[in-house]
């Protein structure tokens, strides 16, 4: 009666429920609760408005889902048996996205470190995060990081946390589809967590709800195709990118430029750049950044970080990719109608998600006992191949102006 | 059919309709955009994960209302007549909120110009902004600003954004309450929306629609009281207040403290802050003046900005008032124990928004065409006062702590 | 892991769990499967549309929300204890209406015999049922009659499942709203369910739950107000009353009328109706008797019954009780017009719901331990006192004709 | 302001607005009212149920979405052009399914005359419906039978109601989903309509909404296998159809058979059912005839008819369909049980609905104002093939038996 209980309302699961004292150290330490100042989908908000919620909600909505998840499979197969790799299972689902720097994937374009490996930095190295761990041992920290590393022997909680049947997924479909207000992510949470089955050492699906799994995956496909490649939304990462891109080259070409505290040594790509320095930069950071250049002296990072702040955003042409010699055509027309092309025109494919089959596909458990590849069960998964389209990103001025350049650019790019 | 239409995907109304371009561009003004960067429900969001939403978001969702209701009256009662009334009144539901700073209640507590005053500002002096509303004409702009004043003569678009039966209210009680994830706030707002009638230039509620108006007031009571007072909520306004009133104190005492750009005039209240400078500071400024302080020389500003980022707020107590002899007391002991009690103690008052007569009661129309008060009609709505609570809001080592000083602080507020 | 389990999909609370083969056993007796051709809402479905759900599903939707209840008391009360009470609870939950007739309140006012009768005659003599129940125990079916006629030592199941706040209201509540497309219904069950507590074997609300129970208070002020009381729906359940009252007194008057199987002895009010005979009859009988006698010799059932199928529904006047004088001068004109007063015009009261006190209200639990009246505690419920409305139904021919008779009707009626 | 208008609260649409006086005199004749005495889903409410739902509520749904429809093309491309065009179309939603009988689908399996047939000599020949449908024109109700048969040249009117994009399904994908408690018929509605155009005289689809088509093309599959060929409903169908053959098996042998009201003569397909006898038939008649067979002197439809009421329901196997010799192993074996396999031993195939081509496939339209079929455009539709299923239907006491006869049906059918 006096157990530990705390309640957390979300608009997603109705309510997350931390009932170890020890998951609710973990939530309050510094390194989670700076999740609240990155948005789980980065720039989506400017395609999408109400796409604000942060990987905060996202990281408590997968812990929710990998308690729901653990209670199914601990009553039905006895797993987990220990208290140890309960909390493995939970503190993965919490920690998955600890490492995701501000407007993460665009930040790592400009940025060589990977967010997998601040993860693996953080959950070794950073104070606060790793006192609470190692309450459960020494080796506890490295447990997790093998977790996320595919290494290690705690095979069930990777698949858990990390395959085309994870609680991450699930959590970020619901999540995302309710927040930019689409259904395109709805699928049956409940019904697909009780299907899901261990055997041999390994979780996979039974065959009773096979297409349960089916309108997950479809789900994920639709979330694809019309929130996660949104041309606004590439866009928007895109002149993000851009705007880092130049930042850095004029301090490698030694330019002054007003930077945030511990900014410019991350820009710089300085070695020295610490947990500590990393953890302590978040989108305020950069936002505050782009408010900064917006008085810069140079003008082409004062007009991108306008742009961006103002949403005047740019626009996408889809096409086939574009040869050497059409690129020269462009660059020169856009330097012409004075942009610089290295910050103004950008190409990108965007793919979309299909099913991934080849040894990490989801195995389906028929009554008789034996496996089979989902795609090899179900024809309509089986059909859903990744799927690419090149676009080519530039600011709409060259997409609608009259004049002699702009036209010149409209005639390539537009058939 | 080639008919300008923008539709926005949104959670709570399902889409929002934009079928004006002039609307379009003032929603891609700068002053307009700003918007996105600062929160809806303030630190709201460190008691509800879900409360993540801005104010452009609100500010579209009140549009979207608004332009639902125009089209109810416009059907019904032939208002608006003119386009010019129309624009009026889809632009005083867009631009409400514009003068918001960056956690706008508690930011007026330490700054003496009220949001009011700034939206009139920005309306009347903003370029970008008052250029478009200048395309209407060339009195527009001040147009707009009596409707928000409550004088000049368009009695019914001030009705319908600033009332006890205003846009503003329909949407936020639907939207805040879906991004929390409670059902406090729901209502019939379609339903609701055909109930408003206009009377002898008044906008009024048909008799009809009594009971429907009456769960929209409660879910407005039900709002205040799980979640906009909610006492973590409010512990952590207070924690911000005491902040940036400890950053003030310091500029004052001419002592030095590291500053965004654009900040310290504001938080100096300098005489020349122009509209431009205002709206250069939103809450990633402050998140980054947060970042900076918690390196700050000054072990005050050092630990409130510290535990505002990291979530370790101020505790609550519910009381009567405390006497000044109490308050001595209770300063005392905050001081023995090293808190500094102007920053570490504070008492707050907050108010159950109730239902308000006395003229600014909601008008019903029966089938004979009478008006009478709701809160005559309606004996649910006459008994729904404001209720006030009074609490003590200070650090939770006070609270729990076992050393002498903390006892005797527990053993003065909590009986 | 082979335990047993059957899920059932619920559109109020998403899967219904049966985790016990006795319950399932239950479930598909032929007493709780006769509940499917009985609708919860009676006629209401004539105004709302939606409303055709039975009250097999809200049975399920009660016993779902009991075992939600019971896990919680379970955890964190110790109670129940034993495997009886808690298929006490259970059946008490599943059972709780398994006495009711086709259109049961209307059926009541022309039959003597209450359903709360025929639930204790169907537990202690329907054999089906009977067996089952039995096999907890020889007296567990008296057990079960003693909860549900406030006897017996179960308090605490007697008030989960009949009182102020018990799990039938719960469940109806949600359901009605959600079948009918309102809002009116909606609150926290989850948190109502947390907010309950034990305390010296009386069930309790927590004072934290304070808000929670007013809002589940008020939801069911709403749906009086707007749903179950609506003149449309009352109207309707007088022409079936008025239906079967006529069979009646043709019976009784040694007349002729067709009549489906069964029925007859039923309304004839012969004293040996057995629980098989009342079983038989449900709503699909009362509907093929009303096409049966849309071809009667006798005019007024023709026409009674013809009006129902084909929805030519009764009008409503709101106003305050006639006089004696009144009425007779009403029945006079209605007769001049054709229609025999007997059958054509009823005045009926209608009373909101509000809060009961004096010994049935709801206990609130402070933190210190002591019990208050919610009543006392909560302004806003104190206020909620139940509320009358009377009003006359009468054909619509009437209300909207323009012959003398029926002016005199409306000269009178309507003010 | 005095308009007519009618709102009807609808679960799935929120409101249904009747806005033409007309369209309300069309809901309120006793034809359309009958279809609330049919459910929406046959015996789908064994399976789910939730599935109570009438065919009267989906047509009023689909009116709804016609409505909506409609007012989308109306703005974007002039059509309906005329009011009788529009009331052509609205009339078409409201009226599709009013030829559909009790169990519609099963009742058609022992009964030659086709629902269709059925709406044809209904709109043809219905005093009180062909009356109001008259008031447009004499030829009017011609018109419509028109639109149904595919013939005439209402092109549009007819893809609206009846094509793989027609406002039919759009709405029992939604309602449907929504009744069972299931995600699977979610789509984004409104998108959906909004992505409707008019090209050459026909309906089409822009190319803009290609992925919101898919997933409503997805939603009806996910529909087919998760709901609508469950096989406990097909089993309850199947068990329905025995009951009504055996009846018309005993009314051919000559023996007796108490028989509701109008239905011996529909049975024993007597020529001269008129169109008042079909409609004075209803899923009530039905309920009734069971209840009264349960006490049938034929032992085979007694058993029938308890087992229906009662829910005791076919068993299913899926497998390849039987050889002849296969056959009649089966049946010498049931019949040894005491079964008669005529009744108690059925083979179905059921067929998961696909994406159909040839000539009735979708046609979307690109920018360039080129057509295409949906299947060459979207790669995930092309591969949805319908997809079939073969099963044999019985008592589940054959499924389970331990008896020798019992034994010898396992082990043929249960591989």
């Amino acid at each position: 009666m006096a157990s530990f209980l705390k309640v957390l309302k979300d608009p997603v699961h109705d309510e997350i429920l931390v009932d170890d004292p020890w998951i609710w150290r973990l939530v309050n330490t510094r390194g989670v609760q700076r999740l609240r100042r990155i948005k789980q989908l980065g720039t989506s908000y400017l395609t999408f408005h109400g796409a604000e919620h942060s990987r905060f909600t996202h990281s408590l909505g997968t812990y929710e889902t990998m308690r729901r998840a653990l209670n199914h499979l601990q009553l039905n197969y006895g797993w987990p048996s220990t208290e140890r790799q309960r909390k493995l299972a939970l503190a993965a689902a919490l920690l998955h996205d600890v490492g995701h720097g501000p407007f993460s994937h665009t930040f790592e374009s400009v940025y060589p470190i990977h967010h997998e490996q601040w993860t693996r930095k953080i959950l070794l190295e950073e104070e606060e995060i790793r006192s609470v761990l190692t309450e459960v041992g020494s080796d506890f920290p490295q447990q997790l990081v093998d977790v996320f590393a595919s290494g290690g022997d705690n095979t069930i909680v990777r698949q858990l946390i990390s395959s085309q049947l994870d609680v991450d997924r699930m959590d970020y479909l619901l999540r995302d589809a309710m927040m930019t207000g689409v259904s395109y992510g709805r699928f049956e949470l409940t019904r697909l967590l009780r299907s899901l089955a261990l055997h041999e050492g390994q979780v996979v699906l039974k065959a009773t709800g096979l297409h349960t799994a089916e309108q997950y995956i479809f789900a994920r496909y639709f979330m694809y195709t019309q929130v996660y490649l949104h041309p606004v939304t590439v866009g928007s990462d895109v002149l993000v990118g851009r705007i880092l891109q130049r930042a850095r080259d004029i301090l490698q070409a030694g330019g002054s430029l007003e930077m945030p505290f511990g900014l410019g040594a991350i820009l710089a790509m300085e070695g020295n750049v610490g947990v500590a320095d990393y953890l302590a930069i978040d989108e305020s950071t950069l936002m505050y950044a782009f408010h900064l250049w917006t008085q810069a002296k140079d003008s082409v990072i004062r007009d991108l970080s306008r742009r961006f702040l103002n949403r005047q955003l740019f626009g996408a042409v889809v096409r086939e990719e574009l040869t050497s010699e059409e690129w020269g055509y462009l660059r020169t027309a856009a330097r012409t109608r004075g942009f610089d092309p290295d910050y103004y025109i950008v190409g990108r494919t965007s793919e979309v998600a299909g099913y991934v089959y080849r040894g990490k596909g989801i195995s389906v458990l028929d009554n008789s006992g034996q496996l089979a590849e989902l795609g090899m069960v179900s024809r309509i998964v089986r059909w859903l191949e990744p799927n690419a389209e090149y676009r080519v990103y530039l600011p709409k001025e060259l997409l609608e102006g009259g004049d002699p350049a702009s036209r010149r650019i409209q005639s390539l790019l537009v058939r």
